[in-house]
């Protein structure tokens, strides 16, 4: 198993822990905590390969996905009390989560040879997206638009790895640089409260 | 015309009168109301088509679907009083759209090859998903996610389904019985007032 | 750069303002403004292509897309004050938009050679589900499904377009009559206040 393959896994368990605590609050039944998990840790990556045409998505054709996100509902639910001890630990998998699902979204892009733009918005699609679904389907306003910075950390790590990229940096080294880029930025913006100004 | 295409269309009736009803509580207009009774019948279908990439979806292809939801919507704002008093007829209707719809997703999967866990998870997407369109766009929470056990049912018929199949049971068989017992469970389901435990 | 290439900028422009607009009055942050912009945009052909599985969806092969929506919704971050005197304006980029995204739309199934209806259909989509999803991510029941007339129109254009290629009228004529129509037929609608009748 890749190193790559190893955080996607961490990734997924984080936003699938995430969406369920939320359905949890709505006071939705089990059935519906399992489904917000599911939605806010494939939602992105789902979007991402929908609007490409790379069908069928990514997580109907990985079964390890699936359990992934099975395994962490039921064990918040079972257990979610004593998980909200490791709030810290939660988010460093939610923060390295977003900067590999940022950066496989970017990759999906180059491979399409997409203009660059476009490319960092698949990568922040993939990376935000499963929070925004969660947060419609609960009948919210999605967090990531009015909250702490997040998914402006996603699309200034995925200019960097184009950046980096583009000085012939190796294409491996570039994305550890880039992942670690989106977590340090977002534990500095969570430790500090950052928010973007409203100019109007 | 076959048995199953007879059921399929008494089943996207049935939605789209359940998404005309939501609609006319909600006051919308006319054209809202055709359109909620359309995302509920076709919304499960949809979401299936386009995650695995058949496109154009099934109701761009299938001149009668769009039919029978506009007759759907159009009669339920008109007789929409004395089709209540059918409710008990109309929730069977429901139930044989959900049995129906989940074989149908079932069997896509299937033909894909697509694993066990993720054939079922496209049958319950197809049953359901269609409702829970309806309740994002009324800007309710989903009701599956709240009430009485609904899309578990979906979820034991199809893997009663490949049960089935794997046991060598004729494939026309199976889908009859695992149908009847998806009608039958919603049944008990309803009558009963059951729900889904909250462990947590 | 064509007529109707212009026109599209246009309307893009106009969807991208009424998006940024819609959300500054919910109080999001700059970048939900940017995102908020880009759905009401790009909602409704992105969902058509998805639907009919032209993938990737027009704006991520059209750089020009992105560029136009940015600087919209920048723009109206910063002179929305100023560009509120200009409401009317605004209102007729948008009934342009309305008229050529749903021709666009309608073109698109003609093409794919579907039933006439379906092809009014993917035209009204293309038309207004980008203020549909703006809606639901705002958490308000769509403006479209409630207020005067307005997908209703991009029906009736549609259907127009459809009888004027019947009677063998040239494919151009047809397109800026249709247009016309549509944005006239808007313009009636907003000053005389015209709503569907609610017949139930």
């Amino acid at each position: 198993m890749s190193f790559l393959s190893i955080i996607d896994i961490l990734g997924t368990f984080a936003f699938a822990v995430s969406g369920a605590f939320s359905a949890m609050e709505k006071k939705l039944d089990p059935f519906g905590v399992i489904i917000l998990s599911f939605v806010t840790a494939i939602g992105g990556g789902t979007l991402r390969d929908v609007l490409i045409g790379d069908t069928p998505v990514a997580w109907l054709r990985n079964g390890t996905t699936t359990i992934v996100i099975i395994v962490a509902a039921i064990g918040t639910m079972l257990f979610g009390k004593y998980l909200k001890r490791f709030t810290s630990t939660l988010f460093l998998f939610d923060a390295f989560g977003l900067g590999l699902f940022t950066l496989i979204g970017v990759e999906k892009g180059l491979e399409l040879q997409l203009s660059p733009g476009i490319c960092v918005a698949l990568g922040t699609i993939t990376g935000s997206f499963g929070g925004v679904t969660r947060d419609v389907l609960l009948n919210n306003v999605p967090l990531v638009f009015r909250k702490e910075i997040y998914a402006s950390v996603s699309i200034l790590g995925g200019v960097l790895y184009l950046f980096l990229l583009q000085v012939d940096m190796l294409s491996h080294l570039a994305t550890i640089i880039s992942i670690l880029f989106i977590v340090v930025f977002r534990i500095i913006v969570v430790r500090y409260k950052l928010a973007l100004p409203k100019f109007y």
